[in-house]
This record gives C-alpha cells, sequence and structure tokens, in this order.
C-alpha cells in the first residue's frame, strides 16, 4: 500500500520537472523526501514541508515508492549507481526521458536489485503536472505500477498502464513526440510564412485549434489504413496533394524562407509517385517512409 | 441582397468541395445553378433540384452571385475566359485554391470587368461544409462579402472576413496549410515509428488530442515571442530540446524509418545552435527560418 496518502515518496531529480512532481505529492498530503545532486534546489521544496535526503540512497531508503525524474538515462546510471541493494521490495516509477531501450535496460537492471520497475513517459510540461491537461503512461511491473497509482493519480488525471513491456511507455512517447516535433516545425514555418505576408502570428493563432483539430481524425483514418494495407484516397490522392503542397513550398521559397524541411517533404512525396502510388491517399506515406512497401 | 435565400446562386466547378457547397446552398434553399466542364457531374445535384447551366457564362448571367471552386487558378481562367463582360455589377466569391498572388491577381482582372470580388480559401475536408467545423477565410471586396454573406454563412459557421487585400485570405490558408503539412508528416513518422515499436497506429490515437492540444498555446507563445522580438525559454531551450530531438532522430533511424525530414528538421537546430541561440526559446527558429537574425 506505498503509493497511498500517509506514506513517504521520494523523488530523485528537481528540475522543473522532479520539482513540480514533488510539490504535487506535498499538496497531495504525501510524506515527501527529496534529493537533487545539486543541493540547492531543494530549499524550495522543503519551505514547503518536504524532507532533503542527503544522498539518492538516503532518500529511496525513507520511502517505499522512489519517483525519478533526471535529465536523461546517464544521469539515472549515476545517481542509482551505488543504490542497488536499497532497492530490494522497492517500487522504482522512472518518469526520465528515455528511448525505449533505455528504459528495457534500466528496468533489468532495477530488476536484477529486487525492484518492481515502473518506466513512465510524462507528456506535458511542468506547470500542468497535477492538472486534467497532463497525461502520463506507464510501462512494466504491473503490481509496482497498482501499488504506485495512488500516488501517481496525484500527478495526471490521464495516467495510463500500457503494458508489462517497460519500453513500451517510451516507445509511445516517442511516436507521439515525433508528431509533435513536426508540428512544432510547421507552426514555426506557418508563422515565418504570415509575417512574410504581413500577417502576425498572433493573427494566425484564432484559426490554429480549426487546423490541429483535423490531426486526430487524420491519424485515426492513417493509421487505419496502414493496419488494412490498403489506402484510398476518400479526401484527396499523393498526386494532387504534391501539386498543392509544391505550390506553397513556392510561395515559401520566394520569400526567401528556407525550404529544407519542405524539401525533405517533397521528397517523400516524389519517392511515393516515382513508385506509381500518385492515386492513393495520404497514409500511403508511411510504408514509403518505413521502406516497407 | 443577392446573397439572401430566395435569391439564386451559381456554382462554377462540382468536384467533391463544389458539390459539397451546391448541395448547402440547395439544402438551405437557395434556388443553385450549376456548371461544370464535365457535365455529368451535374447530375446528382440536378436531382436534388439544381438547374444545370450549359456554360459558365450562362451560369454566371443566371444568379446575381456565383461561388467559383475549380482545381487551381488555372483553371479559372479557362473557365472564365470568355466571361468577362457578364461579370458586371456581380458579386463573384472565389473558393478556389490559390496563392496570394494568384488572389490579388485575380481580383484586379474580376475587377476591371466590375465585378465584386471575394477571395475565399476553404480550411475544411468536403464533408465538413455546412457543419460547425468548417473555417472558411475572406478577403477582397468588403460589400461583395458583405452581400454574399448570408449565402456563404450556410457554408461555415465560422466565416471570417480578413480585410481589403484580395490576396489575405490566401496568404492565411498557406500559412495554416503550413502547419497541417508538416503536422501531417509528424502523423506518418509517429505512426512508421510506432508500428516499428510493436504498436498499431490506432493505440496511438487515443493520445493524439493530448499532443495537438498543446499547438495553439505553443503557437501563441510562439508568435508573441517573435513580435516582441525575445526569445526566452520558459519551458525548454533550443541546445535542450536538440539533446532531445536527436535521441528520438536515432530512435528512428535505428528502425531504418526514413530520416530525411527529421535530418533537415535538425539541420536548422543546427543553425540556431552555430549563431549561438542555444539557451533561446524554441520561438527562436522562426527568425532562423526567415534568415531575419
Amino acid at each position: 500500500m506505498s503509493g497511498e496518502a500517509g506514506t513517504p515518496v521520494a523523488v530523485l531529480g528537481l528540475g522543473l520537472m522532479g520539482s513540480a512532481i514533488a510539490k504535487t505529492f506535498l499538496a497531495a498530503g504525501y510524506p515527501t523526501v527529496v534529493w537533487n545532486r545539486t543541493e540547492a534546489k531543494a530549499d524550495a521544496l522543503v519551505a514547503l514541508g518536504a524532507t532533503r535526503a542527503p544522498t539518492a540512497a538516503a532518500a529511496i531508503t525513507a520511502a517505499p515508492l522512489t519517483v525519478v525524474s533526471l535529465l536523461d538515462d546517464d544521469a539515472v546510471g549515476a545517481a542509482l549507481r551505488d543504490v542497488g541493494p536499497r532497492l530490494h521490495g522497492q517500487v522504482l516509477v522512472n518518469l526520465t526521458s528515455s528511448t525505449p531501450e533505455q528504459s528495457r535496460r534500466r528496468a533489468e537492471w532495477a530488476g536484477r536489485h529486487g525492484a518492481e520497475y515502473v518506466d513512465g513517459a510524462v507528456m506535458a510540461i511542468p506547470q500542468g503536472i497535477g492538472t486534467p491537461d497532463a497525461l502520463l503512461l506507464y510501462s512494466g511491473s504491473e503490481s509496482g505500477y497498482r501499488t504506485a497509482e495512488p500516488a501517481l493519480s496525484t500527478l495526471a488525471e490521464q495516467g495510463t498502464y500500457l503494458g508489462a513491456d517497460p519500453g513500451r511507455a517510451a516507445a509511445f512517447d516517442a511516436s507521439l513526440v515525433s508528431v509533435f516535433w513536426l508540428s512544432f516545425f510547421g507552426v514555426a514555418l506557418g508563422i515565418s510564412l504570415a509575417e512574410a505576408e504581413g500577417i502576425t502570428g498572433s493573427e494566425l493563432v484564432p484559426f490554429a485549434p480549426a487546423v490541429v483539430s483535423l490531426l486526430p481524425d487524420m491519424m485515426a483514418q492513417t493509421a487505419a489504413q496502414v493496419e488494412a494495407g490498403h489506402y484510398p484516397g476518400h479526401d484527396t490522392s499523393i498526386s494532387s496533394a504534391y501539386t498543392a503542397f509544391s505550390t506553397l513550398r513556392d510561395v515559401i521559397a520566394r520569400h526567401g524562407i528556407d525550404t529544407g524541411v519542405l524539401d525533405a517533404t517533397g521528397e517523400v512525396f516524389r519517392r511515393a509517385l516515382a513508385a506509381g502510388h500518385g492515386a492513393d491517399g495520404l497514409a500511403r506515406l508511411v510504408p514509403v517512409l518505413t521502406g516497407d512497401r
């Protein structure tokens, strides 16, 4: 029952995300033990009622549930180097960004030391922690997750356990982050073009929801077509989309805006066209990217 | 008062979009005159009560308001080649996709013939026409727009007049479509990676809204920083984002998925870093793209 209020929780790593996590545990009534390599980062949390641990090992020993939020997997390795034996019987929830492979290796290591290892991916900014907007994905030890669930549920209403493969949360995370990165570049490019046309980015903002709200349906349709291996062009075909895309690329180029990302995108279109997929729908670009077909 | 129900409306071009537009006018009680180069495309609309016009000129003459939805600006030029004199005193609303320059040239041409020219951009799929999801942007003749507004409001609840520059709707459209294109490539890449990790795209879909809902805020923050010329990295810096981005790129490369678009994106990051912007926020990528700073 280590995850219930009243039971201490340890938080390792007090960057923006770790601090937001520790603050949320404190606000929910969890005795919270905090550790950070640079000690001063704990001061604000101690003022809110957290207990400062002098070492990562001391923090882990002080609570049956430890939540880790460090810079990257190397930092996790460094922080946990000598604490192996202390992990026996513990629940270790690692929210540090990592690749699926790193998460699987970390789970193996924690398992060797007798810990129940849960890997988590935080799909939120630090300010979102504890709000309905936060989405946290988990995978790894199911019993560890169930034990930690009451405490973890204070961090995000949308906490989702995805299965026993400890790399699965990181794989979902990486896939969703791919969507995010290119979307952000789309935003940057859209603002660049607007400015060149004498429109401020702020004037575009009211129309952004109408555009981004198309994406989940587009994703569902693309996913369904990829799973079926059948790519009907209901709304548009690759060849007509490429025509529209090329026109846009030329408008952007005429303003002297960098077309590198669009040119690379155009190359994927051209590969699809060269393979004879011009009449197919946009979902056909997925197997073109993966080289499957 | 040509835009009010009871007054005929002409629709030129009966592709998926033009047909959806004509159907919506008919459903709203507008006597609707339709024309398409390939006549058979009018059959379904005639069955719903539309009147078939034998030529574009005949359609225009039969109604004080003409809405054009053709493949591209060349098709508009071809369809309207000989109708110039018929345009006098007419309201011409051109919803054909075009560049800002094409829209301005088309407005000039229509103005020379005495028409009130309104250029529109349709931010919707054909199935969205007439629903609350549809967004239509207009610019050009304001009095033309006001005359046509009752009829146009049946197409989209979110109809917005953006100003007298006839290229402005197309410029908004191009900027928003830039966001859309790269976001769609993000979706395609995300599904590619998920599949490589043994996750179906459909399993990702439930989490897509959490990702895309970040974009309007991200756009507002980026726009505000670009306008202020000041790029604080509140949530993340270019250098830490580039580290996370590079890790993602390597995960994708290890699965043999095409990294061309990500590599081009990485190049923009590297240019920002080389210019000494590593500590700035992501909004700094906009002037890097435009070459302004």
